[in-house]
């Protein structure tokens, strides 16, 4: 075992990576990950704070949990931080109206935000909706502005669906970084603020909080820059090269997320 | 004039972007831009050696030839040094079989190509059929692969339509690029071996050829690299930031075609 249980004391919360961990999304829901709906309850019964951390934005919430839950996860929606009601606080903040290249189902998520004479664009998990007349629209949008904003919810390059492989938002963020000579602001992971927002609804530090997640970038690299340990999985898009990363190492390499929380609960809280 | 006819003795030989320069790509096949027409044919009756040198990889050479023919200019598909055939020369030379993600328009132009197993990606200016299916397709290919090779037709960020700005190959190539983790290889401007392939063919040297282009980084960049002197032209997709790009600075600057060709004619050769 690559795992490294002895650096897993004092861990009091857990952050939780969703798509590659709990389950590989997919046609009709997606698969649950073998022994994942019964690590999340082993580890909600165990004491120790827990918390879902993901970069989807492809569904809203609310469907995001439905499909969970029907797959037997025991997972609600004020549990889980995900990068549009991250988005919706940044846009009032800052005043910007989006323009947005996002999936219909995330689309009512940003309901309550001013989308007239757009003077930002935001970007999300967009799928079949990535079509060339809708990027290039939201280039038309950009280039139009004199001081272009571009806010990508989350940077992943791909994640695993059960067909296979997908390309995910963060390959389009840097098509339209390359169009318009920009640099995109990222809202979820790998950005701190992000990962700082989760670990304050989690109501722990970032020393006593560990993040379990498939992505060696966004999850594991993005956590540790935060302070906490990070535990990487063997499912969804992991590849055997990420042991070898070569500016990332993970405090433990497990084979799934059943694994982890057998580290977890043997070591955690010590 | 900020033109720097100066700059323009002992010219022997001319390129000549299309896109941008002759006319703008479009509905109906495009429109002509002013005085670009009677440009081309008083370079052809001076003396001057003229090629055409294009990053074009939406259309074969045969519809791109016919559209400007319509629009009153003297070109033959002789004359068009364009990247489709470029790379089916890299592609023999290196025993590679490309899956293709380009235009129905200049798939012929690969007919003679081995597809079959592919072990290389090839991506052109596809237009609507960069669809997220198509370019999921490219990366899944590429992602199969154990040495992911991909040539890109060109590496340009946008250009100009008749009905606005539209984002081009270059784009699609970085979202691969990212995804797969992988540098594209680019056959085209501002590709060295394309630049030198075009004065092989104009049959100049370089120190004795003008490359005349919209396209700051791709036209005037690229050909100063190879030796040759770059008119970078106000329209197309031009911008006036152009001008005071933070690595690229022209030989000349000129309204358009014609005031090149008015340069060209008064200092060339001499």
């Amino acid at each position: 075992m690559a795992a490294g249980g002895d650096r897993l004391a004092g861990v009091r919360g857990v952050l939780l990576d969703i798509s590659g961990v709990l389950y590989d999304s997919g046609e009709g829901g997606g698969r649950p990950i073998a022994g994942s709906v019964d690590a999340v309850a082993r580890l909600k019964r165990s004491g120790l704070k827990v918390r879902f951390c993901t970069n989807e934005s492809q569904k809203s919430r609310g469907r995001l949990v439905g499909e969970l839950r029907g797959l037997g996860f025991d997972v609600s929606e004020a549990e889980v931080t995900a990068p549009p009601p991250a988005a919706c606080r940044l846009l009032q903040e800052r005043g910007l109206r989006p323009h947005l290249l996002v999936h219909d189902e995330v689309r009512s998520e940003f309901d309550h935000i001013d989308t007239s004479n757009p003077n930002c664009v935001v970007i999300g998990d967009a799928g079949d909706h990535f079509s060339y007349r809708n990027l290039n629209r939201a280039f038309q949008v950009l280039m139009g502005l004199a001081d272009p904003v571009l806010l990508s919810l989350g940077s992943g390059r791909y994640y695993k669906q059960s067909s296979g492989l997908m390309l995910d938002v963060g390959c389009y963020m840097k098509a339209l970084e390359y169009a318009c000579g920009i640099q995109a602001q990222v809202v979820g992971k790998p950005s701190p603020e992000f990962f700082r927002s989760a670990l304050r609804e989690l109501g722990v530090e970032a020393h006593q909080a560990v993040m379990v997640g498939d992505d060696i970038v966004g999850d594991v690299g993005g956590a540790q820059r935060c302070g906490m340990r990070a535990l990487q999985v063997r499912t969804g898009k992991f590849r055997p090269s990420d042991e070898h990363h070569p500016e990332v190492k993970a405090d433990g390499y497990v084979d799934n997320l059943a694994e982890a929380v057998d580290l977890l609960l043997q070591h955690a809280d010590q």
